[in-house]
């Protein structure tokens, strides 16, 4: 299975697909742009679940469902929301098909036409915010933390598997506030959540930030984001937080009855991260053999494979591995023991490691006879052997290890593809010669942002949040400018 | 909150949309027919799908997900999936908005028509298994054992919370073997995974069958179901599992090599449960003081209230509870505290009874001075005076108790609302004037079933599983039987 494939050398964008491919991450379904999340991928989605439910909870946010259809109307009630947002969406006009006359099939039946047509969610501020009206009466109602999981739909023409999908995965998160201060450390709490997540569980670093104006979510006042640098130097956005002022409030007339009895509009925030992190930590690790996982986020983490020539050496192995496999398992650790006889060990050898397995035990007679295993971490590829005596707490220091170098091999590689561009010419050069990230300084206007993407495909990232404050010239316009942004090419 | 609503007597339905909205469980939304499930109702749903996947799991199951549009074309490929399927469903038509040119908000794009229609997945066989076709090539390859969980649509008429929404969450299995012996088995094993859920965790005791020819799932060869009594005498179907023999193999050409090298269809299965349960659960348990949910769902499992005059009280009480509250965590119970000074104890007590948290806990200065707690049990409505000695092994025995207790008492309702009827007259007057389960001979024909069903509103819930064969005759046509089928008016 791991043969033939292309390395990031060759053609990085076919070695992204093949890798999502044969690892048996996601396949592209019969309908356009749509995927199908396959169990490998899909065991993945299910660890980033788990770790973000626990942070949302643990911050005191609850879940809930609210519909996938938004009735056409609610689109234009905020104005910039309408505006700004992407029209490219799946929109529901009948209810009900019938048998074709011609006896082959169903038809759509003219006759049952929605008198609204339905939109399905591309994001829900207003279906939610329309709900809102009723659950926000007083100050005792705030702040309403809510959280959603569910699945979005906007009908994009160029898509890539995790990348950008007609649908995909993800969680939204829409909370309501008293004042705009609270409102405003919950964007920035929810952000720091995100970059938690992104450097302790996918090992990948993130720079924090806010958008330019022209990059802002349709409806909000400030989107903050966390961006992350691919191997092929694009930066890819990984999620965002929004500050959404009293927009929605406003929008939906959201009021609430504050301690001093007065009326005022509720402040509010929103924030999402999607099945597309599959794809960033895809292209944040892997490697020309394939696909590379951290620890936290692998289905498997430990694959165990007997070396057996007959069925006594197999029973003998087996009797050495059951109790292992329970002690690693007692630590938490995943441990798959591959014991089938359909597959060769150098076949087994190549699958996990093509499926970014961190850890591989390798075990057979001679192993047996000395007490030990063959360890081969898939970080580095390094083989190392190991005693059977107290391998459970090596191996899961070891993990730890993966874990921590895969994100300080990423940090070093931002580190090395991040550059400050003071000229036109020095900026032009890097965004098309070495890619990246390029600090560089810009007048603030969206002309000039929107000259430059045009010139270079580049856009303006984050302003980052830790920026000093310096004077310089925009390296575009040459006008007088406060700060550096973030500029990149970007997935 | 809890006062002023129904009772079961006065209006049995009525009394079951006051609890699912007054005690936050749901909601109707702006789209006819969909839901808000709010976080309350939620948690419930997590608890369940915890519980549920776990046992999916253990069992050999992975997840996935498979997009939620399916080509109109699709539905056609498999003759009685098509035919006995409902054809109310959800279709996509376009896939862009544009600004209206009056200025007033968006119009549905009319240049944007989708070739083909795209129909809200109502259940995913279809896509599924064209799915399928591409992933099963040799029997090494099988057993397929994937679930999804997802949201479906099903364009209802009549909708009711949680019973009846267009759109309602589910989880969906849908397997593949290599033999038909295989396919049954695993169909009859997720049939047990289901018992085990809804008696174990829901308490609700449920009669394991098979669906008469008429109730089938459009496609399969055999329904099994699970079927469960409410309060009212009416049935309630709460799972289904359906040997679906080569039907979609043959639709969607899916064969496999076996080990003799020949070709063969692939035999299937699917299976489902949705948040239909959380309907049947309200039902199965609750009182006209509000709802009653078994521990193993209840999102908050204990309640701790403390009755306190002044700051000092306050702080003497919790200085007693925060250690209570910390062992019970780590007995695995979630738990309460509290201590809002925005409402009195009073007020509280109502709160949680009327939200079924199965125990209450109150705690004031006399409590203090004697060592001692006061604890309520929900299902009963008993108090009783414990010592804060040991308190948290007792509060743990006392969940298992009340657990019990709730399937004990739905297992006796349902036993007293359980008749044979052997004569038409007997069984009309049980339907009208009794409710509950009929056991009762039928001679086995659709012409019958519908016969009965006009005259009665009565339906064939199932031909349960563990049915003696008994001649007979049929109570409608005095035709000869060899078994009794189990008849109720259903939800």
């Amino acid at each position: 299975m791991a043969k033939d494939f292309s390395t990031r050398e060759e053609n990085y964008s076919q070695w992204y697909n093949d890798i999502v491919i044969k690892a048996g991450l996601a396949e592209n379904s019969a309908v356009r742009g749509c995927m199908i999340i396959k169990p490998y991928g899909y065991a993945i989605w299910e660890k980033m679940q788990a770790a973000l439910d626990k942070m949302f909870k643990d911050t005191g946010h609850s879940n809930a469902y609210f519909p996938i259809f938004i009735p056409k109307s609610f689109f234009s009630k905020e104005a910039s929301h309408v505006e700004g947002f992407a029209k490219e969406c799946a929109i529901v006009t009948h209810y009900r098909l019938k048998n074709s006359p011609d006896g082959k099939g169903v038809i759509v039946d003219e006759d049952a036409k929605l008198e609204e047509e339905l939109i399905i969610r591309p994001t829900s501020e207003t279906i939610i915010w329309d709900s809102y009206r009723n659950w926000i009466q007083s100050y005792r109602d705030l702040p309403l933390l809510i959280n959603q999981w569910a699945n979005v739909v906007r009908w994009e023409m160029r898509t890539r598997l995790f990348l950008r999908t007609a649908e995909f995965l993800w969680q939204e998160g829409h909370t309501a506030h008293a004042t705009k201060e609270e409102a405003i450390e919950e964007t920035e709490k929810m952000l720091d959540v995100y970059t938690t997540f992104a450097e302790n569980f996918m090992a990948m670093p993130v720079i924090k930030g806010t958008k330019s104006e022209n990059e802002r979510f349709a409806g909000a006042i400030e989107t903050y984001c966390i961006e992350a640098l691919m191997q092929d130097g694009k930066a890819l956005q990984a999620g965002t937080s929004h500050f959404l002022g009293q927009n929605f409030a406003k929008a939906f007339d959201v009021k609430f009855a504050t301690k001093d009895s007065t009326l005022e509009y509720v402040w509010a925030t929103s924030w999402g991260v999607s099945t597309r992190l599959i794809g960033a930590l895809v292209m944040a690790h892997s490697d020309d053999k394939g696909l590379v996982l951290p620890p936290k986020l692998a289905p498997i983490q430990v694959a165990i494979i007997p070396i057996y020539k007959n069925a006594d050496q197999l029973k003998e192995i087996s009797e050495k591995v059951l109790p292992i496999k329970k002690e690693l398992e007692s630590l938490g650790i995943s441990v798959k023991y591959d014991d089938r006889d359909t597959f060769k060990p150098g076949w087994k050898f190549s699958e996990y490691e093509f499926k970014g397995v961190p850890v591989r035990i390798a075990i057979g007679p001679r192993d047996i006879e000395q007490g030990t295993v063959e360890v081969a971490r898939r970080d580095t590829l390094e083989k190392a052997v190991y005693q059977q005596e107290g391998l459970a707490k090596q191996i899961e220091h070891l993990l730890e290890q993966i874990q921590d170098n895969l994100f300080k091999k990423a940090l070093s590689f931002r580190e090395q593809n991040t550059r400050k561009a003071d000229t036109w010419e020095e900026f032009k050069d890097i965004i098309e010669n070495k890619a990246g990230f390029v600090s560089a300084h810009w007048d603030g206007t969206t002309e000039t942002e929107d000259a430059i993407k045009n010139e270079t495909k580049a856009t303006i990232r984050c302003i980052p949040l830790n920026n000093p404050k310096e004077e310089g010239k925009c390296i575009y316009t040459g006008k007088p400018s406060t700060q550096r942004a973030l500029f990149a090419r970007a997935y």
